[in-house]
């Protein structure tokens, strides 16, 4: 399969239009039949593949950052009589197990993102569906604040993944039905094993939208909706915001090379090394700076790039079961920055890089690899950067003679960085001792690796003469265990304490249609997923309940 | 496979010991390598298969009914260094996916029965390790409140499952390990991945368990912290237990006949027909009422008699994708019962009567088929048997002419039959409107289809026209559709809402264990489980990490 990319800007989108007007975006589907990811199959009914919704990722991020003025994202399709399809199924049926999950991961992590782009960035969001909303359609309005139906004795909203393709609805629909919108357990069961969906009045009173809309008055509600919604939003009128140039990357046979990143794939071991530099110019001190800097500045550039690597060992590197992730350079700047990011944290930009940041670090936790951290002199685990040590399944810290390699904390490491759960990942480490975590974040200046290991922050710190054994084999030993149960029980361990919608979803939801998706009733040689749309068949099922 | 029975006796055990001497209940595990439920395999080192779990089972319901005197529970092994091996691998190597799944099941609800023991009957609980506990042995150590490991320099406790199997620990141990026990993360990791796990004082600084104590003072020491624990409980002395004597029941080709039950199979349509009646003799009206009548009052026999059957369709009937849950007789004597023990909750019998009733209901919201309750005139859908239809995935309600079918609440839906979420499945199905909760719950008297339907407590109300061709195009369209499709879905739908140890453990490790289970690095020609124990061959996996 070709490399794919996850990189893309409006002047290159295929399938969708991002429209501004004042405080009102509308980013309607249009998608492209013929431009799919990947050949063999059409991209009919606005369905959607892995390259669609690499448009809608990148289209949310832009509104973010170049749009601060923008209060409402209106949600809509240029078909007529048809939102959304949702996932193409023969490309479903096309791909392989891996591929499957991957693509439902980043679908649900961009259906996230629009929900923490209205809570946290106040970018209210309204579904206008036009049309039929069918399966990841629907889902995709789910993710919105708000859902207007048309209303044309037509127009359904359904999920027709069980009755049809013996699969679930893969981006979080089940969970969103009943715990985000309350929709009644028994109805949601009805409305789940209903492929035609539901239209109209029972739409309503059902909340599965909000309001049904008339065809010759849809138009019009939708534009009054929009301007009520963009009333509850905090964002500044008349702003300019900054641009989100293409990313300085090359690529090779063996990684990728990034100003601030660097990520070199070791075949032979199955492992990765992941490289973020701390920043090595002067960074902005207040929002005017981050306003000049643009996207060039350190804490938005390493961690856009940071993103992008992970996106790209997810998609592209199968194989690599292991990240070794190192740091490099002044840990005092990348404290600075912090600093100032904390200072400042109201600002509307300012407030963009920490949920930029944020989101990077739940790309990792949330990423099916193992994490190492690898700490040794001249590294900049500090802050911010110190997350991906938080973050990383264990951590490795030098006990070198001199004391020189050293840890620091910083105001980020305070909440402002939280987890899936809603916890910051020094809460989760140690669960229930608050105490402990408040004494920590009072400790000014740096750790070295024995009060690093005695304060519980990093796992194991072995000394000069063990630290190359102790280290080899920890990722010998990682690397040769299996990929599955590894993916399993990292899954399980890295979100302790509370669980969340989010969580929800990852953790049940795609548990679950991981599962279904191995199983000979959906992807067997007639499992539904496999015979769907082949004339004259019909899935056959092996009978007994698990 | 021949039929699995759930019924047993301490006469009957041949792998536990349980002594009651006082205050202190000792169940110890000595495991008969050649009694295995299946041929095929030894349960050597006390490993354990369904047929040991099943003994462990019934010991702590005895405990609760028969012994209300004992306060502790010590938990231990007859066996020299070895306290238990785990799941018997060879067991599940030769068993089927649904075996298995079914198996984890099992044992997953009786650790969590020990656990709810401790919380609600305030049975406290020991778990003496005079040697190693290994995987699903280990596992049972978590379920207790103490883990007391002996210090001979040889004896462990590990999760080897990972390493060696390539699959996870199945009966909660990274859940409880992390969210109970609270070990830090990346020491569960590394715990987590090394088969031949951790010992001495390293298991106590990270929590794996609470005390090493050397072989000298071993039983010395587990005696006094029994007692210390026995201190704990609120049990009364000195009190005599009622007997639970054998289940009057009839098992043939269609199904198992009860006293207050009756299951019977519908093989062509893959249906089970689950009819639960009502008392018809009158019922105890006090706690000394429930002393007298011992195992035989409805409140007892009819919820033993449920959970024997819901089991028997779990284990046996694997084809059965739908539950339609049907009462019969006069629900003003269930509301009379419940509102008995709603009183008198406060009693040790009492308080095992609901914690019963509790247990049966939430092992229907955990058991992998559709349930429909059918609720038509002459039923008993009133109280605690109204938990049936709230646990059903729908329920339809005949609206008669002549408004004579009826439902009714009663206490018990109060709050006092919760699901494993820790809410009512009054509050489940009407998430966040409390008001709503409390308006129903006042209500006094019983509502017919029209008010039931208005209320929410019933999904749909078809009169006497609809009903027939509604109902069976209802069963119809779900035997049709995928079982794992619905699992999948069901699992989602039921548990709304906030999510606790035992959800997180039902749906975030089971769900990725089944998805283990399936793939083919554990169960394929080269999996690790396959290749387990024979000379010369090691896995081979799959390295796409997913």
């Amino acid at each position: 399969m070709a490399t794919i990319h996850f990189e893309t800007d409006p002047d290159r989108y295929r399938h969708w239009k991002l429209d501004v007007q004042g405080d009102t975006a509308t980013l309607a589907m249009n998608v492209d039949e013929e431009a799919g990811l990947a050949p063999g199959y059409a991209l009919k009914l606005n369905s959607y593949d892995l390259g669609v919704d690499i448009e809608l990722a990148d289209a949310i991020q832009r509104l973010r950052f170049s749009h601060p003025d923008v209060r409402v994202l209106v949600v809509t399709s240029l078909r007529d009589r048809m939102f959304c399809a949702g996932a193409n199924i023969f490309m479903l049926g096309k791909s392989s197990h891996p591929f499957k999950v991957n693509f439902c991961k980043f679908t649900n992590e961009t259906r996230l993102y629009l929900e923490e782009m209205s809570r946290e960035s106040h970018v209210k969001t309204l579904c206008a569906l036009n049309g039929t909303a069918s399966g990841g359609g629907y889902e995709l309005a789910l993710a919105c604040d708000d859902i207007l139906l048309v209303d044309d004795g037509s127009s359904a909203v359904s999920l027709p993944e069980v009755a049809l393709l013996g699969v679930l609805p893969g981006t979080g629909g089940l969970t969103r039905v009943v715990d985000k919108r309350r929709v009644r357990r028994d109805h949601a069961d009805f409305f789940s094993t209903t492929a035609e969906g539901v239209r109209g009045k029972r739409a309503v009173d059902w909340k599965l939208v909000d309001e049904v809309v008339p065809r010759s008055r849809f138009e019009a509600r939708v534009r009054e909706r929009a301007a009520e919604l963009a009333e509850q939003s905090d964002r500044p009128p008349h702003t300019r915001g900054i641009e989100l140039p293409r990313l300085a990357r090359t690529e090779s046979a063996n990684g990728v090379e990034y100003t601030h990143v660097s990520l070199t794939i070791d075949r032979e071991r199955r492992v990765a090394n992941l490289l973020v530099r701390a920043p090595r110019d002067p960074q902005p001190t207040d929002p005017d700076g981050f306003l000049r800097a643009g996207a060039s500045a350190w804490a938005i550039a390493a961690w856009r790039e940071l993103d992008d690597a992970i996106l790209h060992l997810r998609a592209n590197e199968l194989e690599i079961g292991l990240v070794l992730i190192r740091t490099e350079g002044d840990p005092a700047r990348v404290l600075e920055v912090d600093h100032t990011v904390a200072r400042h944290r109201e600002h509307w930009l300012v407030r963009e890089i920490l949920l930029l940041q944020k989101r990077v670090l739940k790309r990792i936790d949330l990423t099916a690899r193992t994490f190492y951290a690898l700490i040794t002199p001249g590294s900049a685990f500090a802050g911010s950067l110190f997350e991906l040590a938080l973050a990383a399944d264990r951590s490795y810290m030098l006990a070198d003679e001199d004391q020189a390699n050293a840890i620091a904390l910083s105001p980020l490491n305070r909440g402002l960085l939280p987890m899936s759960t809603g916890l910051s990942r020094l809460d989760a480490r140690f669960l229930g001792a608050s105490d402990r975590v408040a004494a920590l974040l009072d400790h000014e200046g740096s750790l070295d690796a024995e009060r690093a290991l005695d304060a519980g922050l990093v796992t194991f710190a072995p000394d000069d003469i063990d630290w190359d054994d102790e280290v080899r084999l920890a990722i010998e030993e990682r690397a040769a265990m299996s990929p599955d149960a590894l993916t399993g029980m990292e899954a399980s361990l890295r979100f302790v304490g509370p669980e969340t919608m989010e969580t929800k979803i990852f953790g049940r939801l795609s548990a679950w249609q991981n599962w279904i998706f191995t199983r000979p009733n959906s992807t067997g040689e007639k499992g539904a997923i496999t015979v769907y749309g082949k004339a004259g068949q019909r899935p056959e099922f092996d009978w007994r309940r698990t």
